[in-house]
């Protein structure tokens, strides 16, 4: 097995003091390297005749990682750790978003229109006209970030307050890639009743929601209640984010393979949110050979201890998923690390797509697989391929808000997903560039406008 | 009756165009001021040798006197209109606060930091130790303003998304007074236990919540079960912070005219759940002799038409505000426009204090009772001695949330009120200066100190 790549994720911040002596930064410098951290920047704190004072950042690839690189350092005589800080706790202190005016107060007059009595104006405005409340107010450009904490990351059952931090990141991203203001949403229960009335109690305030890791089958049930009661966009991300970013991905590799999506045969491993989200979006886009496994093998008409979600999806077929992937064309897995192996990708067709996107640790490792497949994609940002739901929430919920959507349809799913997948240009599709950047600038706006296009054409745009 | 002041809650844009000849202006300057309009900023959009463009604000007293203003402008010779926008609407278009990152994030680095996988570690050590969600999230400076729209402003039962400019508002005066991330929760529920339980599932998020035009008496009983249910700081806003603005100005006021807090006859007028508020925590402060009238006269012993609130506060006269306020040294009113008559003031003692707080149209306009009193206030900013709550809040949850207050208690909001009192110097104190302005920078700090010294002599801080 390979040893991870050293990340941001697992980043410290050295303080060290050295003698100002040519050769010592080379010393540690090698002392790190040796022990497989990963340089960042290296900067110049203070300096005298004798010594110096420097800040480096090193990349490790975990916890336990990050301790031997500081203990090298540690090792080198004559060096002095004055502090170790971990980046990423750093920067999470006191949290990752803030709520601010978009106009300060600075006079009376401002205090009159802002606030009382000024403001009772507006609130008379909207009391009359309802409506208006999209014009007037927060509301058209806000969405709820909504997790009861069951399912969170690949952490499992963590509760809502240890979700706080992904929520706020989410937040993060709606703004940076969608301008949009969203706020998280960590429930002090996993109720499905309780999570869809508290829901539809805060509904007023926003434009729309995101549900996010909330464990399947009850994010089914909840996504299903909060569509019938709000006229509002609802969007399990992790569901249909993943969907809609996998059928992106996978529209280009088809490309690259010279297949059909209607005739490839597709293995998907794992039956959660993601796993049953993806089957649904892909049939819908014409695919009509998909068989779906769980940890049992084969989601089979045979078997008796099926979900509702998972006998709709079920198959003739019967068997394990070795027995499901020889000759399959696509294997998409949204299960775990090391589902599968070697031997299982020399069974499938000639130019085999593996999408391996269990999260942090895929269900092969892309190393092992070199030359054996044609395409490769996984989750992870340090593999070419990176299948990230960011590719689609923030366009699909700009474009949703600003439609005024009634609800996010699957045509609006499939219409984010080509324009996510039309970005990567034909001079530009390589086995390695299936899917653009989430740094491309016009993945958003292109997503927007094609789910608004879609709503448009579905009648379900009110604005 | 005075006419009201001209205000920015009634401001307007007027985009003229105008011959470009000296005297022009003049005009439209003249036809404003004989209209009874207020001008504020003129601005020169463009020119040319023949015709000028301008932008001019003016406030006017109300919607109709801003229309009568324009309607003046309009009747001066070959002036055009180009456009009329009303400042106060305009301000409010989209809202009035943003949800924004903390940092950017530029670079795969930056999203593994901030996000998948590296926030992954932050939310384990979260669930290891769920203490250090106030350290490692928003948490400890976030407060939830919470309303169901049932009393909003002196406009009443308007809903919860009416009620959100006003939300928004209070957002924003908790940031710039108190360094707060404040989010609006509008309820779209008057159920007293659904409020209830839908705070209670958004609490992981909020470091405290602040109640919001909530009417009585589901106030208090929202409140009661909230404190017994949450351990943080929970204030209803309406009572506790209009009732520390009070005794801070009362406070002053008695300095003023030499009595005391304990001997001092004090009126007040309505029962709401402001009114209830004030004389509790009047009689925390000292004083001994109040007597609290609703709409059927005074509250007494005798009468079987009051709510439990009412009668803890009951007396053993009976009779009219009328017979009440006879020989009384202080009214204070938060009841309606014109509840106090010219007469009643003259039956009150030798320097008479009367804060005619009702919102936006005081019990009594001052011009009516100067020279017969000692000191007069009212919520209003265009007349000295306005009690505002800006004055409370920010520095309340300022102080409660830096020293992790499990409640918000008595003892706090007596510290509160001395703070604020205490910030007008004997030098400054006069009749036309009884409290701080709400832009002086030091009123927040000076109440989060003296909340907080509150708060551990009492034992509830628990940082």
């Amino acid at each position: 097995m390979t040893a991870l790549t050293p990340n941001s994720s697992f980043s410290v911040t050295l303080r060290i003091s050295l003698p100002n002596r040519a050769g010592m930064l080379a010393q540690v410098t090698q002392a790190i390297a040796t022990a497989g951290g990963s340089l960042g920047k290296i900067d110049l704190l203070s300096q005298t005749l004798t010594t110096l004072e420097r800040e480096v950042h090193i990349d490790a690839s975990s916890t336990e990682h990050a301790e031997q690189v500081v203990q090298a350092v540690r090792a080198v005589p004559e060096i002095k750790i004055l502090g170790v800080e971990d980046r990423t706790f750093d920067l999470h202190r006191g949290g990752k978003i803030a709520v601010v005016g978009k106009l300060n107060i600075h006079s009376a007059s401002d205090l009159a229109m802002a606030y009382t009595p000024g403001v009772g104006r507006v609130s008379t405005a909207i009391a009359q006209n309802p409506d208006s409340v999209y014009d007037l107010t927060i509301k058209r450009n806000t969405v709820g970030i909504v997790t009861d904490g069951s399912a969170v990351l690949g952490l499992g059952n963590i509760g809502p307050e240890a979700a706080l931090p992904v929520m706020e990141g989410k937040a993060m991203l709606f703004k940076q890639f969608g301008g949009l203001d969203a706020f998280p949403i960590c429930l002090a229960t996993q109720d499905v009743d309780q999570i869809v009335e508290t829901v539809v109690n805060l509904a007023p305030v926003f434009g729309g929601f995101n549900l996010e890791d909330i464990s399947a089958p009850r994010c089914f049930e909840i996504e299903t209640k909060l569509r019938q009661r709000l006229n509002m966009p609802i969007f399990h991300d992790d569901q249909h984010g993943t969907a809609i970013v996998v059928l992106a991905a996978l529209l280009n590799a088809l490309k690259l393979v010279h297949k059909s999506l209607a005739e490839a045969k597709i293995v998907l491993n794992g039956a959660g949110a993601a796993g049953i989200a993806i089957v649904q979006l892909l049939k819908e886009a014409g695919a009509a050979n998909i068989v779906i496994c769980d940890r049992a093998g084969i989601i089979s008409r045979d078997r008796d201890d099926l979900t509702p979600q998972k006998q709709a999806l079920a198959v003739e077929a019967r068997g394990s998923l070795a027995d499901a992937i020889a000759g399959a064309d696509v294997f998409v897995g949204v299960s775990s690390k090391d589902a599968l192996s070697v031997e299982m990708v020399k069974s499938m067709a000639d130019q085999a797509i593996v999408f391996a996107l269990a999260n942090p640790f895929p269900e092969i490792q892309p190393e092992l697989v070199t030359g054996l497949v044609a395409v490769m994609a996984t989750g992870r940002s340090d593999y070419a391929n990176q299948i990230n739901n960011v590719l689609a929430f923030p366009g699909v919920f700009r474009g949703a808000l600003d439609c005024r959507a009634t609800q996010i349809t699957t045509r609006m799913n499939l219409a984010a997903a080509e324009a996510i997948a039309t970005l990567v240009s034909a001079a530009e599709l390589a086995a390695d560039c299936i899917v653009p950047s989430v740094f491309d600038e016009r993945v958003a706006p292109a997503v927007a406008a094609a789910v608004q296009q879609a709503a448009r054409s579905e009648g379900v745009a009110r604005h």
